[in-house]
């Protein structure tokens, strides 16, 4: 039996109710410098982690700060009854260095300014945390048929090298019907959007040596190989840098190619190309429709080179061709590729072209793709239009997410995401906020998505 | 009325008594660290002039030390008679650094082995230079019908900044029939190798810059461009880096090719692709013949990668795109091109496709031919003959000498290279070397040689 619309008689007023206690949550917690990626911040993310199991406690919460071979996870429980569906919600709680020198204030001092509040993880991802926190409350003290789990980790920012061990090795606790994962970005302030998958990542160095020592090139200019032109060779090989479009023998046989359904959704986010440039401060892009940056983004995998190692670096030209090159490439997968294929495919092609290029192969992530339709999905389209107003666009993230792909993996659910964050929040960015708008809205959304929930079973 | 045989019948015992003063000079001037590159070695750039100064006046030279804006020349003029012709040889004094772990020994102690002389700048140039002044003696106490002038450069390895200042403000001072350049290596021990060719070089520097900062290869993978792919693809066009042959329209249009007698000559030098790969330490080369492999050092033009700057260069693989990237090129030039030619038709095609690239003309040098046949040539060659016992190959050199084509211009007179150094006497590398074979052969051969000019006006 589904819950009866008056079961959100009261959330208004419990949102309103709720701003005092949530700032000042929520101000603590961007206090504590919780930089996963830097050492001298251990003593902080242990600060961070017995703040947020207090917080959790103090919600009604059955807390356990989990060790792991690397920083703690912050887990909760909240156990409603037996038979109820239960829901896994995913955080983290550490943050991005704030050394920019753009940075306006103290990026650890948390200002409230109007509806407007600032410094280091207050929309990554501490301020979506205590927001899915406070629909929790609505939820348990309205005794909502579900039961709930806080899943917050603090290494996300470092890459997640310890969640694929505390998921494997606390699977019965973690266990759930669904996972929410609240750690993405709108495209568009007033356009809610619900990211339904993540692009994959496969990294690769090439390694070329073709002699020992700096050699001159007067003297050996002709007859000498020369790594660094050999690598731009083999690269402009591999794809073409002006359209993007990769050469690669069968590198996109396995894309499944996205529909005009997806298409269409993808355009009702709001995305332009003329914002898209101002916010990553480009002076031109790629030659493309609205439509074809977004599938470009979203919905079809890359090749790119992130540097060149080797060779003559300082003012002007030194005429010595060099012994050695690297090039540092990635390629982004899309469903349903996979990095061990792909890798593969570029790595047979490379040798094909070179025989003597060394390929190591770097860091790699699978691809995910999460419900576009079925009842998460739709329970997600009903929960953000409850919050916000407005029907979400189902979108998704041109990144890859760690530990979403170790979650899919090991609890075989579906993950729905259910993000917060606006462009304009400063995402990985100096003068990083979080607002009152995302955060009374990200409220009842929560309250709502749990009673679409605890619906599916009742 | 030419000299008769028995102007040479004192040489053999002049130049065996000549030895100890030969070795006591060179070893002197050898412990002088004359590194025209670093600042810090001024002091011994100037005690290095006044030695080279004193060394001419004993020898009978009328000498000056001549200021330039840079190092100073040091210029010595033995004046024969009035209608006598005129050569003048061009050396340097100044030397490589010689911080390379790889010296058994102080660099800048002279050490006596049998017939072989250590020490950084032994054999570029100090050892041909002293060679030269011991040849000049017999030629002046013999009474040869020939005027001489030493040109002893202090900045040659600093890419002679200040030689065409000298040559211009010194005209007349310098003016002569012939110039004779000792500065040069043979192929191989035992054949005698006169170069009569230097390459050109003309460099540049591609900019292009995207974006202004990094951008996140996830977020915007597909849309963004990325200036490292850019610049390869663009290098990629203009060359083909595992055969060497550049694409640039236009690029071969004013070689002059070299002729079956030139090739025949060239591969009389004793070069061998086995020999050329040990000495450069190269793993492999371009797939070449022999004679294919002359004629692309010696009378082709290249296209050379020297660097490439921008992007992530730190271990693994950072998924940034860079916001600019910037590559280092070199093309080097034979007779017919000309640098602004050249920089014209690379400037054009580049820019046609790829229009943001910013192209920055650098470094420039014009080719040199000198006399391949001809009396200088011929002179050369018998003078090469009598003191070394073979005649010597007719060869080119892969890299530029800026001092020579600055002669040329100036002096409009032929310029013949005599050089005297060996590939195993490293050049420009640790545990330089040279030997009493290569100094004794040497100072028959001037003394040979200035008979020769000597001849041609009587």
């Amino acid at each position: 039996m589904p819950l009866p619309a008056s079961a959100f008689n009261a959330l208004d007023t419990y949102v309103q109710d709720s701003r005092q206690d949530f700032e000042d949550m929520l101000g603590q917690l961007v206090e504590v410098p919780s930089i996963s990626m830097d050492p001298s911040h251990k003593s902080d993310i242990q600060r961070c982690a017995v703040m947020a199991g207090q917080y959790l406690q103090n919600f009604g919460f059955q807390v356990e700060i989990v060790a792991t071979p690397g920083n703690p996870v912050v887990f909760g429980e909240f156990h409603a009854g037996d038979n109820y569906p239960t829901i896994a919600i995913y955080n983290h709680l550490d943050v991005q260095p704030a050394q920019e020198p753009e940075w306006r204030k103290d990026p650890f001092t948390f200002v409230i300014d109007g509806d407007r509040y600032d410094g280091r993880g207050s929309t990554d991802d501490k301020g979506p945390a205590m927001t899915a926190l406070f629909g929790t409350k609505y939820a348990i003290d309205n005794g909502f048929p579900v039961n709930i789990k806080l899943i917050w980790e603090l290494e996300e920012e470092s890459g997640s090298p310890s969640f694929e061990s505390f998921i494997k090795n606390n699977l019965a606790k973690v266990k759930a019907d669904v996972v929410a994962v609240s750690d993405t970005i709108w495209i568009s302030r007033g356009q809610p959007a619900i990211p339904y998958g993540l692009r994959g990542l496969q990294g690769m160095t090439l390694h070329l040596e073709t002699h020992a020592t700096d050699i001159h090139s007067g003297t050996t200019g002709g007859v000498a190989r020369n790594p660094i032109g050999e690598l731009c060779k083999v690269i402009a090989e591999c794809y073409d840098a002006s359209t993007g479009k990769v050469k690669i023998p069968g590198f996109y046989k396995d894309v499944k190619a996205a529909t005009a359904a997806e298409i269409k959704s993808f355009l009702d986010s709001g995305f332009t190309l003329k914002k898209f440039m101002a916010a990553h401060k480009m002076k031109s892009t790629r030659k493309l429709t609205t439509a074809q940056a977004l599938k470009a983004i979203f919905a079809m995998p890359t090749f790119e080179v992130h540097g060149m190692v080797g060779g003559y670096t300082g003012p002007g030209v030194k005429t010595v061709i060099p012994p050695r090159a690297e090039a540092k490439i990635s390629m982004r997968l899309v469903p349903n590729m996979t990095t061990s294929k792909t890798f593969r495919l570029a790595e047979k092609f490379i040798k094909s072209r070179n025989k003597d290029i060394k390929i190591v192969r770097e860091n790699a992530l699978e691809p995910y793709l999460g419900p576009f339709t079925g009842p998460y999905a739709d329970a997600g389209r009903r929960a953000m239009e409850f919050g916000f107003g407005k029907k979400p666009a189902f979108t998704r993230e041109g990144g890859s997410i760690g530990a979403v792909v170790t979650m899919k993996n090991y609890l075989k659910v579906p993950i729905v995401f259910l993000g917060l964050s606006l462009p304009e929040h400063g995402y990985h960015a100096p003068n990083e906020n979080y607002d009152w708008g995302q955060a009374s809205g990200g409220m009842k959304m929560f309250a709502k998505y749990f009673a679409e929930i605890a619906d599916m079973k009742s």
